[in-house]
């Protein structure tokens, strides 16, 4: 299968699952039920639960769609608890981001409360799907990686560090743990929630969880370099956001030549914690994805 | 047991476990533990999981605190829910409440986005200790309940709906809604775990669950009378707050006598659908304290 193909019906799978699980908009009280899902349908790449199922079905060995419905609540919890995350994050006392995906945010678009509480709904909502899935032993094993990516060790603790590092001298130490916690955290989780659905051995989890922990800080990195030197067109957003808020970046930090030097040292890494794997083409796709956006 | 020594004794069980399940504040981030931690332990009553703790040993037939060291994670899940919409309710852009219990609210004290952040970790960490239930069922329909009381047809709903209602004029029936929601379907879920956890028959359940619904209601009408005429040492707060914060109450809504008549009815319909259990002494002493806080 062309990978283009495999990013296509995953995420059409993903979508379709998202729309059966939210509550209508309609149905009362209509805004908070709107508010969720104009935050989950608004043009999502949907990496988290993709990179889930590629994981997913490299150790199953196959890939098999039929085989994938019953873990849409597991992609799609993963989607929630994101969608959850930024929609605190854009918030004006955390982030202040009015935008986010061109579009206004969820608390410009509904307020603040309700945003507030969407998200609330959204985080709650991935552990109520999570309850779905059979096999009892494997849904509370979701459950528990779920709660781990999510607590103050994980996403949260990540974005508290943050939120008080804003106008602050920080060192490369406190925004590598930012970035590991805020964004590699769940990525981990990705990578974990598919050996736990899978039953995997644990040095394939641990593999697994370094690969996404390597992948997500390179993320980061290129997307803190493309903020300094890249378009509008290649960032999807107004580039120099960071100096304009004064937030710390690998490239202010460490110089440019040695962020990209950096990034991919940890895509190197990524490749090489995966290359021995069997069926690993999706899992190659998204290190070429962020070596791609490059500059 | 007097009573008075149940509810000793009982408090004392939850506090000495949220103690272990709450990370220590002097835990990186440090900020975010002192925020959860400042809004759990700031004299609440712990309501929830003793009610809860009341139903389950009301249904197990006996008193002996050595059986209830395993649902410990029911009960603080509990209290962690209560105590994440407690801090979110009281952000600037919800109800605005600068003070809890005498105290400087979690916003004040740590700032709104640290509040926020403590809030989501809270809600997490109750699914997480659930997961460490022993038996898989139990545990998965534990989750199940909390969720379902938690989301967008609970307490979430409950408040989203109540915010809309600020300065608007409302009916009976959406303050009932609001009210029932908001308060009423954690209560209710306190009934349902405590039935879930010692595999109660259906028709239990559903008794239990809306003798706590009757009950919520009560304690409400109970509230919006104080407000309109109890002293600070009754209400434990300033009374007139609805008034100045221009919120429907039943007081407003069908006048101070009938606002009586209608909690003592609903105490009086709690009792009954209690009455004819054996040991139900605790759980009628829930509703002996909301009819003694009648003036």
């Amino acid at each position: 299968m062309l990978v283009q193909e495999y990013f296509k019906t995953r995420k059409v799978l993903i979508e379709e699952a998202l729309e059966t699980y939210l509550p209508p908009s309609d149905l009362y009280p209509e805004n908070l039920h709107s508010a969720m899902r104009y935050a989950v349908f608004s043009g999502g790449k949907r990496l988290r639960p993709i990179l889930f199922f590629a994981a997913y079905e490299m150790l199953l060995g196959k890939k098999n769609i039929n085989r994938l419905e019953r873990l849409l609540p597991v992609a799609c919890a993963l989607e929630m608890v994101h969608t959850a995350s930024l929609i605190h994050d854009d918030l004006p006392s955390v982030d202040n981001s009015e935008e986010r995906r061109g579009q206004p945010s969820c608390h410009i678009k509904f307020g603040e409360a309700t945003a507030i509480l969407a998200g609330d709904a959204l985080l709650t909502k991935a552990f109520e799907v999570l309850t779905e899935i059979r096999n009892r032993k494997i849904a509370l094993d979701c459950i528990q990686i779920l709660t781990r990516a999510i607590s103050t060790r994980g996403m949260i603790g990540g974005q508290a560090v943050d939120i008080l590092s804003v106008k602050k001298k920080i060192n490369l130490n406190t925004l590598r743990y930012i970035h590991l916690k805020k964004t590699g955290a769940l990525l981990q989780a990705a990578m974990e929630l598919a050996c736990a659905a899978n039953e995997a051995e644990e040095n394939i989890t641990i593999t697994l969880g370094n690969f996404a922990l390597n992948l997500g800080l390179a993320y980061q990195i290129v997307d803190d370099i493309l903020d300094e030197v890249g378009s509008f067109d290649i960032l999807g957003k107004e580039p120099g956001e960071d100096n304009r808020n004064n937030k710390a970046t690998y490239s202010n930090l460490m110089g440019l030549e040695k962020s990209k030097k950096t990034a991919e040292k940890l895509l190197r890494d990524s490749y090489n914690l995966i290359k021995n794997m069997n069926n690993n083409d999706i899992l190659v796709e998204f290190i070429n994805m962020i070596k791609d956006r490059l500059p």
